[in-house]
Parts: C-alpha cells; sequence; structure tokens
C-alpha cells in the first residue's frame, strides 16, 4: 500500500461507489465495478461504500447475512487492489448524517414520483404484488441521493439499468438548493461502466447467489475449474469435430473479459466455428486464466482474513473520515433549512 | 422552578409529547395538552418533543416559520409552567438517532399499511390528489415510531384521532422485537385527553392558524378582548330578552373550559336560555376569564422573551439529555440488528 494520502486532494473529483453486503463478490462484480475502482483510485477521490442499510431493504430478516458479508466485501476489495490509502472504505450505518438526510430529502420526493422510477418499478414487479412491497424499499432512491450527497460526489460509477437513480438524485439536489437558496447539494455525473454484464455459468441473466450460478473471488482453485466445467456452452456442440457456436457460448464471453490474448482468443473462435475444437481444452485454458486472476486475489484474502480484526480497524478509519466529510455537509444543510438553533 | 431534577427517576414511566412548530400555541393546546403536561411532569418521566422535522413534512418550503415558531413554542411551554427541571424539552432534528431508527423502521412497514392509517388517510384526503402526497408525509407514522421508542416511551398522550399512530408504531415494536429476538424496544399505550376539543372562535372545527379562528397564549389583553367579542354565540340570539342556545355556543364552551366557578356557570346558562341576559355581559365575564389565566402566562412570555439566549440554552441542554438517551438506545438496536462491527 502507498503511504501517500490521495483521499482529501480538494483538486480531484469526487466519486462514490460501493456494494449491498448481501453475499461475497464475483467476477461480475471484478470486471464491472471493482477493476474500475482500482484504476479511478489513482485519478479521483474514491470513497466506496459497503451499504449495509440498503442490504437490509431486502435483507431486513437476515441481519447475520450482512453482517458477515460487511466482512466478507471489505476483505474483497482489500484483496482486488482497492488501496484504503487512496480510497476511503466505509460502512453505510456508520454514517447518521445519511439517515438525517434521507429523512429531510423524503419532503421533496412524492409517493408517485418514486413509484414511477423505472429501476424501482421493474423490481417491484420482480418481487410480486406491490402491496407487499416495504417503505424502505420504495424510498431506497432516497436514500442513494443521501449517501451521493452526503460526501459532495460528482460522479458516480453505475450500470446503464441505474441511470434513473441518478436523475432522481440531481432533481432532489435542484429542488433543495431552489427551495432552502442554497448551493450546497451538488449534482451529480453517471460514470456509466463500459464493460457489458457478465453472465452466470449457465448463461443466463446475471451472476447471482440466489441462482447459484457465480464465481466468486473467494472461491478456491478447484471450485472455479468445477464450475468452469459446469459451464453452458453450445448444447448442439456434441462432438469434438462439430462447428461449433460461438455467439451465446459462455465460456467464449468469459475468455473476452479475461483472456490477456486477444488475438490467440480471436483464433480459438475462429477454430471453434469451423469444427475441431473440444470445449473440454477451452474450459481448461478458461480456467487457467481465471485462476491466474484469481490467485494472487486468494492469496491475499486468506492473509486478511488471519487479521479481520486489522481488516475492520481500516473500516472504521474510513468510517470516521467519511463521517467528518458528512457532518460538514450536514452543518451546512442545517444552515440552508434554518435547523440550527 | 424545582432543584430536584425527576428526569431521570427509573421507577417513573415514561411519557413523550410534543408539539410540530408551526405556530405560536393557543388556548386548545392550553386545554388539550399543556395542562395535562404540567400535571404529568410530577409523577412521569417526561420528555416534550418540538417536533420540527415533522413541522418540516408540510412546511418543507417554509424554514424560517419552523425555525421562529420553535423559539414561540419553547418560551409557551416554559410560560405555562412546563418545568425544565421535571421535563426533558428537546428539538428533534437535534436527534439524530431518529432519524436512523425511522430509516431501520421503513423496511418493517409497507407502502399500503402505511396508506391504510386512517389519520393518514383523512389529512392526505385533505391535501387533494394522492399523487401529490410526499414521501415524508406518507411515512410520519414511522418517524413518530422512532420518536417514541428512542426514548422507551410507555406512555403517549393522545387525541383520539391519533390512536391509529399507536397501533402503528406497536405493531413495529412487535415486528421488531420478533424479527431480531430482542426485548429492547417496548411498547406504549395512549393516554387519551379528557377534554374534547376546543373550537375556534367562529364556534368551527378546531383552533388554527390557517382559518384565524384561534386565541394565542401570546396574543395581549386587548386581543384577547377582540377576539371573544368577535365569537360565535347563537345567531337567533337577537335581543337582550330572547331566551338564547346554549348547545353550540362558543362562549359557553370557553366557559367551560375555562371558567373556575362551574356553579356560576350553570346559572349563567340557565339565565341565557330563559331569557334577559346579554352576549355582551357573558363576552365581558369569558375576557376576564380569559385574562385572569393568560396575564401570568403573558408576563412569564414577556419575561423569557427577553432572553432568548438562556431560554435556547434549555432546549439545547434537554436536546442533550435526550440524545443520551437515544444514543443508549441506538446502541441496543445496533447490537440485536448486528450493526455492530
Amino acid at each position: 500500500m502507498k503511504t501517500i494520502n490521495h483521499t482529501t486532494n480538494p483538486l480531484r473529483e469526487i466519486v462514490l461507489t460501493g456494494d449491498r453486503p448481501t453475499g461475497p463478490l464475483h467476477l461480475g462484480h471484478y470486471v464491472g465495478s471493482l477493476l474500475n475502482r482500482v484504476a479511478l483510485q489513482e485519478t479521483h477521490q474514491q470513497f466506496v461504500m459497503i451499504a449495509d442499510l440498503q442490504a437490509l431493504t431486502d435483507y431486513y430478516d437476515k441481519p447475520d447475512t450482512v453482517h458477515h458479508a460487511v466482512r466478507q466485501i471489505l476483505v474483497d476489495y482489500l484483496a482486488v487492489g482497492i488501496d484504503p490509502c487512496m480510497t476511503t472504505i466505509f460502512i453505510q450505518s456508520g454514517i447518521p448524517e445519511i439517515a438525517e438526510l434521507t429523512v429531510l430529502y423524503l419532503n421533496l420526493v412524492t409517493i408517485n414520483r418514486l413509484r414511477r422510477n423505472p429501476t424501482v418499478k421493474t423490481e417491484m414487479q420482480q418481487k410480486g404484488a406491490e402491496e407487499h412491497v416495504s417503505a424502505g424499499f420504495l424510498t431506497y432512491p432516497v436514500n442513494q441521493a443521501a449517501d451521493i450527497t452526503c460526501v459532495k460526489a460528482t460522479l458516480v460509477p453505475v450500470g446503464e439499468d441505474q441511470l434513473p437513480m441518478i436523475e432522481q438524485m440531481n432533481e432532489i439536489v435542484r429542488d433543495f438548493n431552489r427551495i432552502y437558496h442554497t448551493t450546497v447539494l451538488r449534482e451529480a455525473k453517471p460514470l456509466i461502466a463500459r464493460t457489458s454484464r457478465l453472465p452466470g455459468i449457465d448463461g443466463k441473466a446475471k451472476m447471482s447467489k440466489s441462482l447459484n450460478n457465480a464465481i466468486y473471488l473467494s472461491d478456491d482453485a478447484d471450485t472455479v475449474a468445477a464450475k468452469v466445467k459446469a459451464m453452458y456452452t453450445d448444447p448442439n456442440h456434441l462432438r469434438v469435430s462439430d462447428p461449433g457456436q460461438v455467439a451465446g457460448n459462455t465460456v467464449f464471453t468469459y475468455l473476452d473479459a479475461f483472456d490477456p490474448d486477444h488475438k490467440e482468443v480471436a483464433e480459438l473462435k475462429e477454430h471453434y466455428q469451423r469444427g475441431g475444437l473440444g470445449d473440454m481444452m477451452l474450459k481448461k485454458r478458461l480456467t487457467d486464466v481465471l485462476n491466474t486472476i484469481l490467485t494472487p486475489i486468494r492469496e491475499r484474502r486468506a492473509l486478511f482474513m488471519k487479521d479481520l480484526e486489522a481488516i475492520m480497524a481500516i473500516a472504521h478509519e474510513g468510517t470516521q473520515r467519511t463521517r467528518e466529510v458528512a457532518q460538514s455537509t450536514m452543518y451546512e444543510v442545517r444552515e440552508a433549512m434554518k435547523l440550527l438553533y
């Protein structure tokens, strides 16, 4: 780890990202966001939030899962190279100002506006009957606006599907600043991930714990090999000599995402389509590629897991540092809203 | 003021009440709740909350009104005899734990449950189109549950119309304790006010600033006289000699509420119904009765207004004391929810 602390460089743009701690992180997170964070910390003032309160909107009855996942995710962060000297890692529930801002922002948003949020709408439909949706779930975009504004982040890495969240947040910022005649809150721009979403090993949708189709950063080498072996390819590619399909073939999707030798991958694709290239050989290659990436991560993970107390101290320090920023924002908010007596 | 501090006597039941600071307090508050608080502080551990955050659910765009009203209400409290040595007076926004609990409780309540709350339903209909209702308004019963539980109050003085709020709060308490295998939160019982609601001087509905039909604790003697003079009586009682109606006659409603001589009031009612008793004479009596009550309050008010800084120090001290209780509750809540890392 470097010793220079970049986290308070005022010349750098402020970025906020994070994850809901509902389970350990997987390869989808790795290509979708973690690598990006490792790069961003070099050039930006980056906050990474372990969103335990947001996890509770879905996992309110599984506090043990959330508690355990917070530690797992923290270890994952450090293992992939998110450097606490360059990035401020914090735990959401350690920042009471986020709850305070949430409660204040709730007055600036109508129920109907929240219900119209496309992301919330989609997720609601997945959950089934709307009448069972909790107030915490419906209002979580407001909670996100509080996360982002409390550290005055102006750049938020998101997937395309999260764009309505940024829009909602900016609406709140504009309304707040207009109503209270202030400029304390800052609007944020989305930073859309270039990589498309990594499918699960079954080739379906995205990786998720509930679908049991994810390769975790914490999986050992044998587990990775077994998962790659079970990976979905071309169901019509029965014999090695048969021509095979590349499109929709999960092994190739993963090679595209992880194999550093793009030229060889292109040649393999051609060979596969021609016939004469077996799935086993491809899967062996992918296993090697993945384990080359995962072995050092796995080794650092094992090291960190041995001293979870020291690791948690990093989160506590980051939370403390974030709290100071959030307290300063909250003071300005109180000033603007005449809540200082 | 007494010097013994009863506020931390563990043998006393804990009561929480409060007001939304949207304007100065009036005679309706006086008979409906203030007198009750002056009595309760002798026998209970009483918290009185100036609910500025709840005021903002309706007054989000009038921060100056709320800010000013906080001071007015504090002065009103002290002037009527709420004693800061016996009652802990605090400002809601000074307790971040209330926001934190609100955010946690939002996960335990469905949107539909909130919408079914009769009090919210009625108020929503008064506000007009439901689509314009803010998330802050719909969720304010959850905020109230946070107010009550953060100090572990078990007794909440309310009007009949507020009973659904207590019910909602107790539901949250039971769900929380069950889900997190704890007994940290306490259910509360309502303490229903015996006095019926005081009508406005127009005889209509309740006193309210927007209807301009209230007599304030801060009104001077002439203003009280003028307001009583304008008071609604029996519109068919045209001449002194005419028989008059007592039912629905606001002057008699007020005499019933404020005149200490119930026997004389009974005689006056009889005389009025018989005919031969003029409105002017009755109104003169009521003015005297009200000014007898209001003069000492008015004098104390004037005294306190001269040193608002010292008065605000009382609120700061009460807020600090409440904060210590709320922090201890919040610690137990975090422990139960596994939010201590």
